[in-house]
Formats: structure tokens, sequence, C-alpha cells
């Protein structure tokens, strides 16, 4: 076998086990026309479209399309052009990111907020580098995590301790065994976004302060939808001041792209100083940071877009229940419905793409774990009644004709 | 002590070692103003301003200003809104993203293409995602990759071996002693973005093909600015075909924001579905990759500006040689000027900047290596004969009052 055949060889198999498993992903090319949100256009990959309704988008309040939001970006786009022109420290800080920064640091009344390309980023980046700020850290990690909160954590080979999802009594016990001088830090999210289940923020706050341990909460799923002010989950229990470092993104209820950290001014000082993946990246362009500016701050007064969207949430669940589908709710704004398999997941999402016009991505793993592979959709305040009716009826159809399960699967 | 004193103490010591080495990074706030670039505003600390002429900005063409960006950028917001609403998988895949990833695949003349939201991501994602793929694989690696390199190729804690930088004896050497059947990959940088000095890149291949390994290059500051068409050092040398995997920015010479890699379609495929980076992060904006592909795009048949920008690089590294400065010359558009000292470098960054409007970042460790730090500046198309005249003088001035030998570390 000549080099190249070998090479290619391990990547056909690497391809295949995803064949085989039935979770290979095919990208749908999809079309939102601003205004027209969650309508949206299907581009085929033989050229031809369809008109469809986008429902597992993650732009959960319509701020994609907020006027406010879109002019952002075009007046910074005619007053500072269109990249940054270079990394934070050289030459790519502008007024934009300092604004934006401080934006989210009152959101989250902490001294200082840093922004990065994404939340991703910042939880990767973050997370890599407490262990060099704070030598001999452990990290305790909820095992349903998001795969950036992982990276980061693994990326050094720094000591961790993954506890139980939500599950106090093993993080309890794990923060016994270790020495109280060891310095430890207990991440976690306020809304695990493919279960739209809640974090136990306080009951982790209790026993970070009875261990002495940082808290690091992912509110990626929460920023602009819950708390007065869109502070997230931690704003509307008020146990922000319990946390030590709120990671949220720019990209979801926000509608724009980034993510961010906010922490005390000297932690802010210490990660901008030393974490590769803040520094060794051109910064995020102007214009997105003045539309993400813009939509932070809009946020901060508009109850009326997060109280429209859980009411939305709630009719889906309603009537999704009502026909006995197996849904998690935990009264969030995410309404997953477990098929439990990747390849009628598939077909279902086959089906009510080309059939109904409806777009729901099949979630599989490494997203869920095996077995609990799913359709999860997120409505939000641009998804009107027709919408919802034709949803409904689509699936009720569909499985009946699949034979599937009702209400087996719900928690 | 309190637990938090303790946390404080250590978040200190990691500040302070910064503080006492004179490499803590101060952030200039610069705001370029589209059409005026390189001029720009800098805001001081005290919200006094000063008008000032970027001098180490990476938009290197000054494409981050170019109608024809611009437009696209606009036409994109006002078409199909701010974010892209979702990760790639889960409706984050747009036209502007299909389009981009053809407009790079045909660059570079390979089957396929794959955006990610930075060529940070790009090079950590790809080289951390590689060893899953192809299993045993070890990565021979540059000593001077740039840090995105770097995380990526000890994220998983996969082989690896560092050959001496440019250094094809070493090179050979170090693939000697690895079994031919363990699979291999070279990764090194076309243009080494601190030096300004180029890869190998024949001889590189040259051994590739010897010992049976891929190459992986980084071409990030070469894209846009080398080849007829801006297809980088590779194009310029027609080796392209030699290379396995090309790693470009679409945030420096083509002056947006994202990175990419192009390389077969299979292997695309394989990364697209295995790497977290890729996968579990919002994609880019819609007007993000529409300005980008609109670049790329424009500088394939643009050689004015690639012609105008290597004779302004010249025409400055002449005349700073003629003051007898330390400056670096390989012959590439990068003019960097050694001081050999933290505290020295950014002292005369500041004169630069406070005395001359003349804004130079003070490059340091970890950036580059210690006792090398320097002020690298990047002159562009957008830099006339007038600033030219107004940094030279300048250097020289403060060259003589700090009595900064001359000519000393020049390569
Ligand atoms: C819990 C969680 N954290 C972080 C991220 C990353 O956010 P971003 O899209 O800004 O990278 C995501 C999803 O993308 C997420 O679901
Ligand atoms: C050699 C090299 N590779 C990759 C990158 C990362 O590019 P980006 O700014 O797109 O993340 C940079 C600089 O930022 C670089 O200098």
């Amino acid at each position: 076998m000549t080099d190249q055949a070998r090479y290619d060889t391990a990547i056909d198999a690497a391809l295949d086990r995803l064949h085989e498993e039935g979770r290979y992903r095919v990208f749908h090319d999809i079309e939102r026309r601003r205004g027209n949100f969650p309508h949206a256009t299907w581009r085929r990959p033989d050229g031809s479209e369809r008109p469809i309704t986008v429902w597992c988008g993650n732009d959960y309040l319509g701020m994609g399309q907020h006027p406010v939001v879109l002019d952002a970006m075009h007046d910074a786009v005619d007053a500072a052009g269109a990249g940054s022109g270079g990394t934070r420290n050289i030459s790519g800080t502008t007024v934009y990111h300092k604004e934006l920064e401080a934006e989210i640091a009152d959101l989250h009344h902490k001294e200082a907020a840093l922004v990065f390309t994404s939340a991703y980023i910042a939880n990767d980046a973050t997370l890599s580098t407490l262990p060099k700020l704070l030598p001999g850290l452990v990290i305790l990690s909820d095992e349903l995590n998001h795969a950036s909160m992982i990276e980061g954590i693994r990326r050094n080979g720094g000591a961790k301790r993954i506890f139980r999802h939500n599950d106090v009594a093993h993080l309890r016990q794990l923060l016994e065994e270790l020495p109280r001088e060891t310095p430890k830090l207990i991440a976690f999210e306020s809304v695990y976004s493919m279960d739209g289940d809640f974090g136990p923020i306080d009951a982790i706050c209790d026993l970070a302060e009875e261990f002495g341990a940082l808290t690091y909460i992912d509110e990626v799923h929460a920023v602009g939808m819950y708390g007065p002010r869109g502070g997230g989950v931690t704003e509307r229990d008020r146990n922000v001041h319990r946390i030590d470092i709120v990671n949220g993104t720019l990209a979801k209820a926000y509608g724009v792209m980034g993510g961010y950290i906010a922490t005390s001014a000297k932690l802010c000082d210490a990660i901008r100083s030393y974490a590769p993946g803040f520094i060794f990246t051109t910064s995020l362009p102007p214009s997105v940071a003045a539309a993400a500016a813009a939509s932070v701050r809009h946020l901060k007064t508009d109850q009326s877009l997060r109280d429209q969207h859980q009411t939305v949430a709630r009719i889906l669940k309603m009537r999704l229940k009502g026909l006995g589908m197996p849904i998690i709710d935990h009264g969030s704004h995410i309404v997953p419905v477990i098929v439990g398999n990747p390849i009628h997941t598939k077909k279902i999402s086959d089906r009510l793409l080309e059939d109904h016009g409806i777009y729901v991505q099949p979630i599989n793993f490494p997203t869920v774990p095996r077995g609990t592979e799913r359709l999860r959709f997120t409505p939000s305040p641009v998804h009107d009644p027709r919408m919802i009716d034709a949803l409904v009826r689509a699936m009720d159809g569909l499985w009946s004709h699949c034979a599937l399960n009702r209400a087996e699967l719900s928690a």
C-alpha cells in the first residue's frame, strides 16, 4: 500500500464509522431572510429550493434581525470598515470592543469582562489558563458540561474531577476528598442546552463557600433570556454575586457572534495576559462588537421579548405533551423530543423537512449521549400560532406513521 | 489567609511577573476610520484623543476598507441579518459559507475547504483532530510555529517532534528516527510573521515524499499577498500540489475575520465531522462570510495591490537600513526592528505614539523569544511616502536619543 493509500484508508475508516452508526452529519444549506425569521429557504444539494420554517436555530429571540442590532452593525461598517485589523494587543482593540466589555460587565454586575471570538473559545481559553494562574488547581466539572468546557479543562492535562450531572451530593463527596488548601473551581452551566434543565446554582455555591472553591458558570443558553435585564439565571435567581466567573455568548439570544467572561478586574487582566486563545487571534470585527453591544443593551430593557419567548415555549410544550410526545420539560425555553436512535431521528427530521418544510436538525452523539438522540425545538417570539399548529400536526402524523412510542422516555 | 485571599495572591503573583519582566501588555484603544486607513484615532485611558498612523496592523492590503468588501458586508446584513443563528450543523450553514468555501478551495486548487471562526481555531482544531483520524500520528513541527499550531499539536497529548527553525537537516534526522509505517505530518509556515522569513517549502516537501509524510502549511501571513491570485507562497512557487493541507486566515490581507483549511474533500469531511472546535460553536455571521468571499475573489485579480504592497515594504526597509537600523530582511512584507529588551521596546513604542503619533505595538515574549523583543512594522499600499518619511525620521531621532545600537542584530 502506498503512503497516500494508508492515509486515505484511515480517514475512510473514520468516516465509515459515522455512516455505520447513522450519525454522519449532513449540513443543510439554509437562507434566513431578514424580516422574515423564522421563515427561510432550504437549498438542496441539487440547487433546488424549498421554503421552510426554522425550528432549531439558537437566535432564540430573533435579535439577529432586530433593527437596533442591524443599524449598529451597518453604522460600524461605515465608520470603521470590515475587520479589526489585528489581535487585541496589536492594533485590534477598538472603542467598540471596550464598550461591549463595559456593557457585559454591567450586565452581570462584575468589575470587568473580556470578549473572545466565541463562547467556545472563552470557555476553552479560560478553563485551560486558570491552572497556570492557580498552581495545583483542581477543576470539578459537571459530566454534561459543554464540549468547549471539557476541551478547556482537558487541554493542559490539569487535575479534574467529574461529578454526576447536577448531583450536589456527589460534588460534596469529591470536594471532601480534596485537601482544604488545594485551589478548586466548580464549573457548571445554568441551562443545559440539550435537555433544557437548570443547574442547582445555589446549592453549588453553598458547597463552594463551604469548601473554599471558585465558581464558573456557563450561561450561554440563558443570557438575554432570563433575569429582568437578560443577565441570565443568576440574575433571575439573584445569585450572580456568588459566582466568580460568568461565561456567555453573543451568538444565541443576542443574535450576533462572540463570547465572553465577566469576573473581577484582576482575573480578567490575568486571563487577558496569559490565555493563548485570547492573545493570538484577530479580534472581532468592530461591526460585530457594535451589533452585539446594541443587542445586550436593548435586551436590558425589552422584557416583553423574554415574556413572549417563554409563552411560545410553554404553548409548544403543552401541545406536544397533549399528543403524548416524549418531551423533556424542565421549565426552560428548550423543547427536546427524545427519539433514542440516530437513524429514526434522522428519518423524522428528513420527513419534516421534505414533506412539511419544517427544519429541525437531528441531534446525535457526541452532542448528546447515545440512546438519547433527539429533535430539539427552539421556539421563539417569531414563531406564531400557525407555525406551531403546522409543527404539532406534522409531528403527530409522523409519530403515528413511524409507530413511535409516546411519552415513554419523557422526563 | 481566607480562601479568597489565597486565590487573589496567586493571581497577583502571575500579574506581578509580567510587570517585573516589563512585558505587561497595555492594549491601546484604536479607532480606524473607513476611507482613512492607516490614519486612526488613539483614545487614551483618560478619554483624550490623538490622531495617529497605524504601523502594526495586519490588514496588510487595506482590504478592510475596500468598497467591494464593505458592499458585500452591508448587502448580507440586509439580506440575512446579523448572526448565523446556529452552529454549522444546526441551522448555521448558509449559502454565504458555502460560497466562501468554494472560493477558498479554488484559490488553493484543492478539492474542498472548511471555514472556521478564525485561523487560530482552524490550526488548533485541525491539528488536534488529525491524531484521532490517523492513529499513531507523529507531528513534526517547526520550533517557531505559531501558538495556535502549538496548542493544537499539544492539545490531545499526541506524539510530536520539534525541528529547529527551517532546519531541513534536523527534520530529516527526526524523520529517519521514525518507522516507515508511522503516520507522519510535517507542520510549518510559509511566512513566519515575526521575522518575516520564508519556510523552505520545496525542501520540506521533498522530505515528506521521501519519508511518506503529510504536509501542513500555515499561509496566514501570505494569502492574498503572494502568488498571482493571492494563493500564497505555495501559489507563487507553484508547489501547492505538494501540500496536503493549507491553512489561511480571512482576517489579515483579506481584511475581515475567519480562518480555514483547504485540502481533499475526504479530509475536510473528516475534520468537519470530528473536530470539536469546528462542530460546537456558532458559525461566522453571513455578512462576515460574504465580505471575506468578496475579498478573496477581488484579490484573485488585483495584482496591483500586491505589487504596491511589496514596493512600500521595500522602500521602508531600504530607508531603515540606510540609517543602520537593526532590521530583519528576508524579502517579505514584514519589517521587524530588533530592540532586544522588553523595557526599551516599550519605551520606544510609547515615545513613537505620544510624540510622533506613530502606533507600533511592542512585541514581547511569548510572541517572540526573550532577548529578541522588537517593533514590527507592517507597511501597506495605504502608507504613503510622507508617512514613511515621518516614521523614518522619528526612528532615527529615537535611536540616537536612546543611544541604541545600529545594525548590530540585523540578519
Ligand atoms: C453550553 C454552551 N457553551 C458554549 C457554547 C459555545 O458558544 P459559541 O457559539 O459562542 O461558541 C455553546 C454552543 O455553541 C453551548 O451550547
Ligand atoms: C502564523 C499565524 N497563524 C494563525 C494565526 C491566527 O489567525 P486568526 O487571527 O485568523 O486567528 C496568526 C495570527 O493571528 C498567525 O500569525
